[in-house]
């Protein structure tokens, strides 16, 4: 599996790329439905380019990184091929019944052209059609990086659920927190020691064992004022649902 | 001010007396309700102990780290004294009018008896009730940590709401995501590459320009997808109210 082949040219095709040739992989085209994209990324990685899906030459792997919603549509228009997608929330039944070697190839990070990346110290989640094909994608996530998981369509799409709490809402309480200080002229960087501090204890405890704050003290005194300070509506309510939601699960 | 009486025996008490006692400030008596806890937290800093607020000797200064809502009972059985709380929810005025110097020195971090802290780093908020005053407990906190700032009451109850958000609301996320790898059989550490790189962009991004995730893309397909994949009754409507704030945030 030497020659491959990508489908889509966003953050997780680019980063994608890039990894693989640096391990020695040969991308040997890159598909876009825009033509200037196609271009951009198979000039940083000296290839080929298309924007026509019968176009594409024959390769060892396609990888298919384009957004959920146009992964079936890219597959109607493809040959059989061995071929793998980089979606969470995607199951591999996608593929079916066109295919005879799929699988999935899912990096489990936030991608984002501005922040630059270790490759190789993202997970990647793996699943193949066959165990065979699985080991092949195996050896090649394993080039990319250390952190390589054998999952299941069922783990996976759990796994998009709770990246989705652990990383997008967490950002969001990070978010919300940065408004209320702005209220007050308070810089949100005061914020980041007890941040840091917070995911330090993630490395050796759960992280229901290291909650902290008003709710779990049950402290319906600091709870309410806090409610009354809090002047959005919405975020009243996110405040008291919340607090709730804590002290269920400690209950 | 180099003579201190520390009241509380707590987590705050502790690491701060210990962090005091290395800056070569002596704790010459320590106070706690339970004279147990007043004994092991004085044999700790080599010092005298009560749990008898009449009995406290005369100190340069006598800071208050109890809970919040026993504050103005400590409070009003001591006589006049340079004193400080520790408290982020408590206003200054709690010490009115029995005392001419008072003030807060407020860390701004999870005080957890299982884990390590670098007081060096944590931010300390300070108020006083005068200049003066104020001064000499940024005079104490410089000592302690290199990250000092005045904050006045309102501020503080800000940052403490803000706080909420961005740490044990933030750590119940990852509560919440925890619990949903379980019920697959997924180890929580999968998520730590991501967590930490969501908190890496916040060194040099404000959180709501770094927002990712089906909400801030308005991909209601998937947002709907997780929703009915999600067991907990109370869990899938976290996640509806928290996609609808993101999306309301960056509208």
């Amino acid at each position: 599996m030497k020659n491959i082949i990508l489908v889509g040219s966003g953050n997780v095709a680019t980063h994608l790329g890039i990894a693989l040739q640096n391990c020695n992989y040969k991308i040997i085209q890159v598909y876009s439905r825009s033509i200037e994209k196609a271009k951009k990324l198979a000039q940083k990685l000296n290839t080929n380019f298309t924007n026509d899906l019968t176009q594409l030459k024959t390769a060892d792997l396609i990888i298919v990184s384009v957004n959920d919603d146009a992964i079936s549509t890219v597959l109607s228009k493809l040959k059989n091929t061995a071929i793998a997608h980089t979606s969470g929330s995607i199951g591999m039944d996608v593929f079916e019944p066109n295919f005879s070697d799929f699988g999935v190839l899912y990096p489990l990070q936030t991608f984002n052209k501005e922040i630059e990346l270790v490759i190789s110290e993202i997970p990647f989640c793996i699943e193949g059609n066959s165990k065979a094909f699985e080991k092949e994608l195996i050896e090649i996530a394993k080039k990319l990086s250390s952190n390589v998981i054998t999952m299941n369509s069922e783990q996976r799409k759990k796994l998009h659920i709770a990246a989705v709490f652990a990383c997008n809402f967490s950002n969001h309480m990070y978010s919300i927190a940065d408004d209320l200080l702005a209220e007050k002229d308070v810089d949100f960087k005061i914020l980041l020691p007890l941040i840091k501090q917070t995911i330090a204890k993630l490395n050796t405890n759960k992280p229901k064992k290291v909650q902290t704050g008003p709710a779990i003290r049950k402290d319906m005194h600091v709870i309410e004022e806090h409610i009354n300070l809090i002047q959005q509506e919405d975020i009243k309510e996110l405040y008291q649902k919340i607090s709730n939601s804590i002290i269920k699960t400690h209950e």
